[in-house]
């Protein structure tokens, strides 16, 4: 049976924290850019892969749904799902849990693009690292779609008018 | 004329920028997040009104758009539209620009709910502060829709397959 990716894990920090002592909406998106970077190491994209290819990964574009809040030194951890990709985008989603427990706290759906830095613009994804993105992609092919996928924002409709 | 309002100014610094010296995706957000608290100033959710009202905005959900670099040292500021509002919720577009320019650096959708803390729980806005809110919202109901609003995340579809 696959999972998800369980790529970060971390306690809330002091500097995180509003003057309520829950985690700050900005800080929830920090947990999950370092999922990132942890996912963009597994791929061959960590620092001596981005030297070598001259690539790195863009954030495009982040949806964020905030499910429950989250407390000044709670331990919490990421997963991971390769959604899609395609030959220049990863399109992922990451959710934040308490460790092993099934709830989501929050999720983000995320577009990403991979990035020639020599010449700042896209570019395919170096042959090894497509080939790690295959195998995630393989792994993660018949795990169900997260909740919050595809979402827009909009006010509800029987609240309008 | 209106406009949307300019409610946070700062400098990009060094604590916000990855190992190329770009604000993190991250830090973007933090960058909204503190317009929005300033927002709930303008609204009369700052300390004072939130000690007298017992409430709170709580963020629900929130997409961003990055649109381009930004490096460190820079001086940026954010602009502020009200898209909607309830008797609980405001829907809300921050943009992100250098001083007085009009491209976007990026773009965040938002959807914020007032939260009664001592109660955790929604509830309608305190009278003074719905007053300013529909001040707000007549003030910014000439003006055009942003361009990044009720987007959903998708891979090209062209590119799928």
């Amino acid at each position: 049976m696959s999972h998800a990716l369980t790529t970060y894990r971390t306690t809330i920090l002091p500097e995180w924290v509003d003057y309520n002592g829950h985690l700050r909406d900005a800080f929830y998106l920090l947990i999950f850019s370092y999922a990132t970077d942890a996912l963009m190491d597994r791929i061959g994209l960590d620092a001596q892969g981005r030297e070598a290819t001259g690539h790195t990964l863009y954030t495009l574009e982040c949806h964020l749904n905030y499910l429950d809040e989250v407390k000044l030194g709670a331990e919490v951890e990421v997963r991971t799902q390769l959604l899609g990709h395609d030959a220049k985008r990863l399109h992922i989603h990451h959710s934040l849990h308490y460790p092993g427990a099934p709830a989501e706290l929050a999720a983000s759906e995320q577009m990403l693009m991979n990035i020639d830095t020599r010449q700042t613009r896209s570019a395919p994804f170096a042959g090894n690292v497509a080939e790690r993105i295959r195998q995630i992609a393989d792994a993660h092919a018949a795990l169900p779609l997260p909740a919050h996928v595809g979402r827009m924002i909009a006010l509800p409709v029987r609240a309008l008018g």
